[in-house]
Order: structure tokens, then C-alpha cells, then sequence
């Protein structure tokens, strides 16, 4: 699938209350990062993963699912970013391996 | 990214109709999952992948996609036990490998 | 996991203008896809990973993510099929590969 010009790239999807949206957005654009996809109104409860116990969803917030797709050497200063965050903050980070499509070659 | 203590999980994407939130929470909860997030408001129609035509979605059904990060060995435990009730029901499981930032561990 | 028959599969991920979706679900259809399911209501900004400035998502539009599950030879023909499509319009599309239960095998 060469012809596809398809690149490997990092997706970062961050759930965490949609009150902290735009501090999230404002880190990532500093980060680098040109552009995001943000589900809303999403619900969620308990811990994640390995997450502790201060990682805690109140069941009544409403929670958002920020997607950013990223050069593999930009998910270490993200996830830096949101270290202070989340030490105080809910949330998770969830980090996998996609192939986007670079559509600008398709260009005729 | 050692420092970052990324762990590998399994993501679990359930796509169900919303009638069965709660069944699939608490199996999910007796399975031994620590929390999970749920994207409301989904449309969806016809099979999907492999999934033979029981499993159509009704285009008017409210469907839900319920996510979940667990260590591998909760996989299969997990399927064994949506299997019963995919049966009779419509529904998806996507399985996909994800890695999870340590975030307790980003604290001073 | 043998007995849970997972089966590859690659997940795209169309994130574009909710007014295009029927546009969309038809292409899928031609291309052979047997479902999918509609995540409704995303908001967006900016440009993803590779894409140019020419796929600067309108904050005020109704995004829409489409997710569909297909065996990793339809990846090519769906992509192709849109590329048209993006080069006029907003959008970005996501690859990743994920498994699948092939849940009719857990009938008795």
C-alpha cells in the first residue's frame, strides 16, 4: 500500500472532565500539536488500567475525549505535560499505534 | 520513554444497544475491571467484520460504545462472558493493544 | 485465545462534516463494508498529523466519526474512494488494527 502514503503516527486519546478543555487544547497546541477531534458529553466511572484510586470519575461530571494523532516523538512531551494535571485531576491517556493517510498526495 | 512507565493494555471497545448498559457494567465490574467510559448516542447499521446477520443493528436503536483498558489476561474472561448475550443480541467487540501512562508515578 | 476465534481486522476511523455523511455510508457501502457505527457531535479544529492546511476543520461544524471493522484488503479501496472527497473537503481518516470476536463461533 505505498501508494497510500500512509505514515505511522501515534493517536493519544485523553478523557478527562470538559471543564479542563481548553487548558488541555492550549497544552497540545503548545506542544506542537496542529489539530485535535473532541467527543463530548461521554460518562465513566471507577479507575482506569492501572490508574489509583485518586483517578477517581465523579460519575456526575461530564467527561471528554480529546484525539490527537502525533509524530511518535511528540507523545513524551504531552504526556509530560499533563503530569501535573493529572496528579491532581481525573483522567486517563490511552496512547496506540495508528496509520493515517497522507490525503495531499492524492492531489492530482 | 522508560520514565514515562507506559504499560501495554488491551483496549476493550463494546458496541451495544443502550438498553444494556447496566448488564454490561456489572459483568464488566465482576470481571474485575477498575472503570470504563461510555460514548452515548451512537447511530450504527448492518454487520460488522466477521459478525453474521444476527447481529444487525435496529437503525433507530440507541447504541452505546462502552471502553474499557485491561491487562491481557482479562481478554478472554471478558468475551467468555459477553458470549451469552451477543447470542441473542445485537453488538460489536473490537480488541486492540494500547499502552497506558503510569500517571501515579509522574508524582513527586 | 484460540477459543475465542479473534479474527484481524483494520478499524478506520473517517472523521469528517456530519452534513457528508450519507456521501460516506454510501462509499462504504459500494466498497463492499457490511456496518458501522456513528459516533455523532464531535467538535474539531486544526489540521491532523501529516494533513495540510487545506483540512482546517470550521470550528461551528458538526463532525461526525465513522468506525468501521474490514478485512485489511478493503483498507486500499477505501481509501481510495475517498480521496476525491478530501481533497475538497475537511476530514481526516485513522487506521489501526484491532480484533475481533467472531462471536457467532460462541453458539451452541
Amino acid at each position: 500500500m505505498n501508494n497510500l502514503n500512509l505514515s505511522p503516527l501515534k493517536k493519544i486519546e485523553i478523557i478527562l472532565e470538559g471543564a479542563h478543555q481548553e487548558f488541555a487544547t492550549d497544552l497540545l497546541d503548545r506542544a506542537g500539536v496542529t489539530g485535535y477531534t473532541i467527543v463530548g458529553n461521554l460518562s465513566g466511572k471507577g479507575r482506569h488500567g492501572f490508574h489509583e484510586g485518586h483517578l477517581m470519575f465523579n460519575e456526575d461530571a461530564v467527561l471528554i475525549m480529546i484525539i490527537v494523532a502525533v509524530p511518535g516523538e511528540l507523545v513524551e512531551p504531552i504526556l509530560e505535560g499533563f503530569s501535573p494535571f493529572f496528579n491532581s485531576h481525573t483522567g486517563v491517556v490511552f496512547i496506540s499505534d495508528i496509520q493515517v493517510s497522507r490525503l495531499v498526495k492524492f492531489k492530482s
